[in-house]
């Protein structure tokens, strides 16, 4: 399986993806830029922006190779002289607070030691989490798991919940989903079969993301609803900036910090010592991001 | 001199500051939250929202003490059991995008080996540089700094330009100040002077916001430079969850969230790949907030 092959069905993938999409808003369009890595490979960033469903959002694909830089041996442990990179990464921002915020990202990394692997990850943040939305959410992303292995729902589900929590709020980003990181044939997997797996995870994206805007009927969002939004944003940007190990590393190694930040929300807000009322639908959003909530019996 | 007088100095300057920011502000006053730290000691967090001039701000104090974690060991390279820790923290962001934000910080610390040292800086984020009243922000610092050592303005502000910096923007947070970190008597002033620098640099904050707020009289922001603070306020944020080191190290050893993140602005916008147009006022801003610019010729 050539890397070249991996690097064209991902690109192909990104395509897909936005097509997709654009079926599901009606009122805006993704737009492309091109850029190159001046180290040696580059990307499409598609963004879209004003939408009826999508307020902010990006589908990336990038194809990057090189040397092996010092902060990469440093904070990625890579070991060997040259590294080759390419990836879909997808952040959404929907306009209306009732619609969920929805990461996905499948990557291929090699080296010319000739290890390589795959990693990824689809995850939802509901700005009000719907109990049936989750389990749908969560079902649709066991099925396909097991589709590939009968370990992977089990293992991939609560790296999720390990991997986008913010210890310093003691929340979960949202409910979760899965991710996956440095699987090669050791996972059981060949190669072939494993990228199998996120090609039709990102296939399976706009697919999940069109259950939840369909999930319920969406009327004029309250003030009050669109204030929760701003601040559920708020944490958003503190997840990515603080913890998302993807950002910081594409930051501090000089990636293309537009094409990094297209993850950051449109618009976010910050309320000092923000109090709920008890039993509130914010309150009992809040009750739900906790690690390690098992949303399938 | 006794650490308890360094600490009850420091809550005094932030009653002071809070008091003299109450006069410049005719709308809101300060709200004072008091909390205790598990392992030691605790603050008095003291914000202020939706005034006239300040939409939101924080004046924070605190005085912890405890043992030497491995956390502090290993991000601060801390030597001996214990410390003690006392500072004041401040940050402002006004309602008017022609007001700047501004940052304040004096700390002391201390650990049981004898070993003490005094940190600090004021620096100035605003929206659109007018260059008049940078030069006189940075007049009022070198004046300060000249009263206590003749060296501190030409060491320190060259500090603020390197720590207050976004490299993956290639910019400044702003128009710089004053930063210093690790002071004790070797830089030639006893420990008694070096408090007496940090207390007259906390009093010298209201006047200089007071300064900056009367530099020229404001009319009603337009929705244009309303839309470029929010983007500038986006940058804050970025600097402040991305490269702060106080930010970086409160977070990670477990501090108080909300007093470490009262930093963070109401509200703030990002956008994917903005451009701005040539000659613009906001492109003029940005041509400011450049490493090494010097104010004071």
């Amino acid at each position: 399986m050539e890397k070249e092959v991996i690097e064209s069905r991902f690109r192909n993938l990104q395509l897909h993806i936005c097509n997709e999409l654009e079926k599901i808003e009606s009122l805006s369009k993704f737009q492309e830029d091109a850029w190159n890595r001046a180290e040696g490979g580059g990307g499409y960033t598609r963004t879209i922006v004003n939408g009826n469903i999508l307020e902010k959002g990006g589908v990336a694909f990038s194809a990057v190779y090189g040397d092996v830089s010092d902060a990469m041996r440093k904070q990625l442990g890579l070991e060997g002289e040259s590294f080759f990179a390419t990836g879909v990464s997808i952040v959404l921002h929907p306009k209306h607070p009732r619609h969920p915020i929805i990461h996905m990202n499948v990557r291929y990394f090699e080296l010319n030691t000739g290890k390589y692997w795959f990693g990824g990850g689809i995850d939802l943040t509901p700005h009000y989490v719907s109990k049936e939305a989750a389990i749908l959410f969560h079902q649709e992303l066991k099925q396909k798991c097991g589709a590939f292995h009968p370990d992977f729902y089990a293992k991939f589900k609560p790296w999720a919940d390990e991997y986008f929590s913010l210890p310093h709020r003691n929340e979960t980003r949202g409910i979760g989903g899965i991710f996956f990181d440095h699987q090669d044939e050791s996972c059981g997997l060949s190669k072939e079969n494993l990228f199998q797996f996120c090609v039709e995870l990102g296939e399976l994206f706009p697919i999940l993301y069109k259950q939840q805007i369909d999930f319920k009927p969406v009327s004029e969002p309250t003030a009050r609803e669109k204030q929760w939004q701003l601040t559920r944003r708020g944490r958003y940007v503190e997840f990515n900036l603080l913890h998302d190990r993807g950002t910081k590393f594409g930051i501090y190694s000089g990636g293309r910090t537009e094409s990094i930040l297209m993850s950051m929300p449109p618009l976010a807000e910050w309320t000092y010592n923000l109090q709920l009322e008890k039993n509130s639908e914010e309150q009992q959003t809040l009750n739900y991001l906790s690690k390690f909530h098992e949303w399938l019996k």
